[in-house]
């Protein structure tokens, strides 16, 4: 049983607030891992979590926001971060997402990027969803951009961004895995952008 | 026990040809995983193999070309990659590598390269050995270029292509997973070119 289960029934009333966020994060590992994915439903996690199923979108932004942090344990909220992305020039996009990939990793340590890399390449599920996530974030970050090809620019994009977190925080690969973000930043960006916005044929 | 280990034992005597690069294999596996790379010896891998040590040198290059094969299981001999990567000039070396590496992991199977990633995200071991491979493999494929920060230059140019294995074999991310060879050569080869022989800072 888990410590958000205790708490709540200890304390005799439903949970609020970060404990609501905590209440959906473990009702929807147990329901993804119950359901799978596409079968899992925000209803059946709010019931599970005993809250109404609107604080599944206030909090997680969705479905996807929701798998992101319960299972994927990404640690950034998808639906924010693509305000953030999108705030400045299309001609700098590819470095704002670099910078922003590697300040949050970083952040988070590199244990939890390996923990992604496992998980996607031991089941088939996660690895289904982290594309599901990965196509959905991209289409909002690039939209109204219209370069021509999309989703193969989104997946060479992912490419890269998944590749520089692989060695860095799994294979550990120097100098790459102590390098300073700005050092990577000025590296990797301009493969971002060209993938993003420029000739990729 | 291995069948390689059944198939000498039953014969009487000591494997020849294919045979000692089988048992090589087998011992190497077995070496590797008790005493570690740094300590396992081409020495001792011979002598629980049965066969000369120079054998080692003969088919895999040296210690570094076993463990490639017997461990990470990778779909090409390193030594003999060098020779074929180096041939043509140093302005298309990112496409040669490209399109090499797309080829040779095309051919062996995706289940292979998952097979690789897991080994480097469940065993420090494989991490550490892959780095010494990777960085081994291209000084020599880079030796003369005379670029500077070769060594960052080798790490992102791992980025770029375990990223690009991670997502067509592993995640399979459509279309990249299914796309051509040479859809994804035109769109990924200058990154490598650019993180060998261009600006990245």
């Amino acid at each position: 049983m888990s410590t958000e289960d205790t708490t709540s029934r200890r304390r005799g009333r439903r949970p609020a607030g970060q404990d609501t966020r905590a209440a959906l994060l473990t009702a929807a590992r147990a329901v993804f891992a119950e359901n799978g994915y596409e079968r899992a439903t925000v209803r059946t996690i709010a019931a599970r979590a005993g809250v109404d199923a609107a604080m599944v979108n206030h909090w997680f932004g969705g479905k996807e926001g929701l798998f992101a942090q319960a299972v994927l344990k990404l640690p950034f909220a998808p639906h924010e971060l693509v305000t953030e992305l999108r705030t400045g020039p299309d001609s700098e996009l590819g470095y704002r997402i670099v910078r922003t990939f590697l300040t949050r990793w970083d952040g988070a340590g590199g244990s939890q990027f390996q923990a992604l890399i496992r998980s996607v390449a031991g089941h088939e599920i996660a690895g289904s969803v982290l594309r599901q996530f990965f196509s959905g974030f991209f289409a909002e970050v690039i939209r109204g951009i219209g370069t021509d090809r999309p989703e193969l620019r989104t997946t060479l994009c992912a490419s890269q961004l998944l590749g520089m977190g692989l060695v860095r925080y799994v294979t550990e690969f120097e100098p790459l895995a102590s390098a300073e973000v700005e050092t990577l930043v000025t590296a990797v960006a301009p493969t971002l952008q060209r993938y993003l916005t420029g000739d990729i044929d």
